[in-house]
């Protein structure tokens, strides 16, 4: 029996470009003499939908592409997911499925047992085996991390949808105890916040891998059963080119389905926004991106030089608008207001306001898309400023530790020097206050990073952070900096998700004592 | 039997205040001989507590002040709601729980069953049943809508933490079946988005009302099961009124609880911001209120004068610092990239982002909380400019449609002219070009609030809503927007919630052709 594997990318309720996809695959499987063709979890309309899955036409629309498809396979069967009704007329939740279409008939429809709680929000769960006759095999299906059915089992038919760093540990376990070969297809592709990573495969009984699809991209491979496969002894790529990777597709298809073109960016000579244009003028093209330099009377001269640097190296438009005469006439017009007040965080943050005022102004001008550069660890801890740096429509490193960020510079500049090397060896400074560094106000990154790794991706408590040899005081001011800063967190825009612990996915009462 | 009813505002992981309140009803339920006294659900901890449920330190010390909270409760029974732990060591999840003390002890436990969506994230069910015999009668606990045992049942007692707008239709349902008096204790209070309204009762065997508690409001009261009493046959105050003080206590409780003191707001003679401010006033005091009058070219000479009364009559304090010059600074600054493009809406946005700028610089000064003054069907259409309008840390009438806004306008203005009648009746503008009217871009608000009602709250489809009569080209427009304008909504601030479905329930996603 021939199993064709196709791992595509898909748009959440872009149906046309969805079945036009899956019927190319469906002929090419054909081309190959497959029996079936497999496609990830949820493929017909995209993942993941969230409250579309309540809109009646939403579901209508599933349904219709879904008996379209089923015309389309004649002469093949095909395994399918996407969400399906739920008969109970007084339910207002589906069903995640996997359908099973043969030679043009929809004959069976296997439900996701294992949601998680996000899911369990649109999704049903019912008791019925997934698991079918066919060929005279015997073949479990699977949707997602749900456990297969093993009695009696030849082969398992995995559909899913694997997030980037939900990582193989659920796999692992999920397929601990079968004894038959495994074939697990995952979708891949940026959906604003949320990445799915691909990296189908097949593994034969004794758990070896002996087909795997890329990280990232389209893949198509066919699996015959009958035919032995030498096991893989490819090496994974490292964990610093997967990130890169991650993000540059989470920009790339945040522009592409969404139909944005050009963007934009503040480039301050810093390594965050040096970073995240890199990214995004692979992802889109340098051609596509115009940033601004935006020095204060505080900026230092190697600040512009370094940016211009980049900016050169990329080959990106850039125009340098200083923003002193703005901050001026604004202390000016708050001047009979604040009187002689000294010098606070208020004019500091009134420059990083006026810098993202600016930015925004461009985008809506020019129609280019700003780019938010903040990383994880200033949102851990609340270094920087609300409706100024935090300003964008996607958050490309919003979900990346500084010490990443330090790593992604070098893997960037791996062949060729792209970013300057001063701007990854200068001391970190927001340059709003005269000979400003990080360093003043927070612990070195290194440091802190640890810390936060813990606190906030491990969930441990303060009184355990501290038993691991951590310094109490930096410890608790820490974790008093992460707690106060909640408010901004929940302000922030979308960001790509990589991290186990998003802080999308971590919700902290505003108001809370504790 | 006497049963002492106890309904309070509590603030979330602020156990001293907590227990300090619930000691002093117990004090109080001893005085006047009661034999029993009901707390509401997750009094001691208060609620919502979201994501601290899963942390260890916040679980110890809701149990320790529980044990105080016991070892204080010698001579009377104490039924109280607090996160309580579950005995699986493999279970990361926790009980909603009413705790019934004995004379000191700890002797029962009742753990909630009917999970909301979010509840079900943190909470975990059991199969007990909830029902204990005491003093001769079976009493039946329920926890929030769960429904109450029945068999042999004498009394019921319903624990809970009732919702503003999430109206009785549960309650009805709840206790339809039930042929024994109910008491219901709810805790009121603002907790940033999430408000809770008390109006505790006791209904008698009959289903009528005998004893009420106030909306918003602290209340205690007795109930003699040996007495009888005369139905209730007050009359329910008006949805507005509730409205307004819902609002007014959202907004003193976000300032208490937090331990912040004064506000500020951009005051620009318009409706929403003179509703805020008025709402404002209420809650924590003129003389803690300073605003800003933002005027630019195209603000037209009453909307100052408007302000000025408004800030007047309420005694508030307030400056007039016009935008022009900084306008005009910002745009000489970007006209080497502009050149001589046209006005657009990158302009009207600038303006606001100025105006957005100012405030936050403001508070950042001075140290007075920015309160955001958008409403729901701006929210909704996306008739507002992110970083600029959405800036603040808490909005106010973020979850009221522009309707309402109206109405509470006439409220609020019941006794005496508070907001100018010129703000109230004229047509609604948000002066960023000459002659500018909300009416040029969307339809008139009663139309407009009417189609969102049906396709927001009541989450109706664009065909549907046409067959209700209204004009097709219309609601294919409104629904346009909404859709557009989905990744503004992300990133709005925390908003008290008073509607069925305020925006921070719904979740659609960002790059969505649907």
């Amino acid at each position: 029996m021939k199993i064709a594997i196709a791992q595509q990318n898909y748009s959440i309720g872009d149906f046309g470009k969805n079945a036009t996809k899956i019927s190319k695959a469906i002929f090419d499987a054909k081309n190959h003499q497959a029996d079936l063709i497999v496609f990830p979890e949820m493929s017909l309309c995209g993942s993941f939908p969230y409250d579309l899955l309540q809109m009646e036409d939403f579901m209508e629309t599933t349904m219709q592409v879904l008996q379209r498809i089923a015309t389309e396979s004649y002469g093949i069967a095909v395994l399918i997911g996407c969400p399906t009704y739920c008969e109970d007329e007084n339910e207002t939740k589906v069903y995640n499925s996997a359908i099973l279409i043969e030679n043009g008939i929809i004959t069976r429809r296997f439900n996701k047992k294992n949601l998680s709680h996000l899911e369990s929000k649109y999704f049903k769960t019912d008791n019925e085996k997934n698991v079918f006759e066919w060929k005279k095999q015997k073949i479990a299906v699977c949707v997602g991390n749900d456990e297969p059915i093993t009695e009696g089992v030849s082969l398992c038919i995995n559909i899913c949808e694997k997030q980037y760093k939900h990582e193989s540990k659920c796999e692992c376990k999920q397929f601990a105890n079968t004894s038959f070969p495994v074939i697990s297809v995952s979708q891949y592709g940026g959906n604003t916040e949320v990445l799915y990573k691909g990296h189908s495969w097949v593994r034969n009984a004794k758990g070896e891998t002996i087909i795997e699809l890329p990280y990232f991209a389209d893949g198509f491979a066919i699996y015959d059963t009958d035919k032995t496969y030498e096991p893989i002894k490819q090496e994974k790529p490292s964990d610093i080119a997967l990130l890169h990777d991650a993000l540059v597709l989470g920009i790339r298809d945040y522009f592409e389905k969404n139909g944005f073109k050009t963007a934009t960016l503040g480039l301050s000579g810093g390594i965050d926004s040096a970073v995240v244009l890199a990214l995004a003028a692979e992802a889109i093209g340098s051609e596509n991106i115009r940033v601004l330099l935006l020095p204060s009377e505080f900026s230092t001269s190697h600040s512009i030089t370094d940016a211009e640097g980049l900016a050169k190296n990329l080959g990106v438009q850039y125009d340098i608008v200083p923003i002193k005469s703005i901050y001026t006439e604004a202390l000016t017009a708050l001047s009979p207001i604040f009187k002689d007040l000294p010098f606070s965080v208020a004019e500091e943050n009134l420059q990083a306001r006026i810098r993202g005022t600016l930015l925004m102004t461009l985008s809506n001008k020019l129609g280019n898309i700003l780019l938010n550069t903040s990383n994880k660890s200033e949102a851990a801890v609340g270094y920087g400023t609300l409706y100024g740096d935090t300003n964008g429509s996607l958050s490309v490193i919003g979900d990346v530790y500084k010490t990443d960020v330090f790593k992604l510079a070098r893997y960037i500049n791996r062949n060729t020097e792209i970013i300057p090397e001063h701007t990854i060896i200068k001391p970190p400074s927001a340059e709003l206050h005269p000979n400003q560094q990080d360093s003043d106000s927070l612990p070195d990154y290194n440091t802190l990073d640890a810390i936060l790794l813990q606190y906030i991706e491990n969930g441990k408590s303060e009184v355990e952070i501290c038993k691991m040899g951590f310094d109490k005081e930096i410890v608790a001011k820490t974790i008093k900096m992460v707690k106060r800063c909640e408010f901004k967190r929940q302000q922030l825009c979308p960001a790509i998700r990589v991290s186990q612990k998003p802080f999308a996915e971590r919700i902290i009462p505003l108001i809370a004592k504790f």
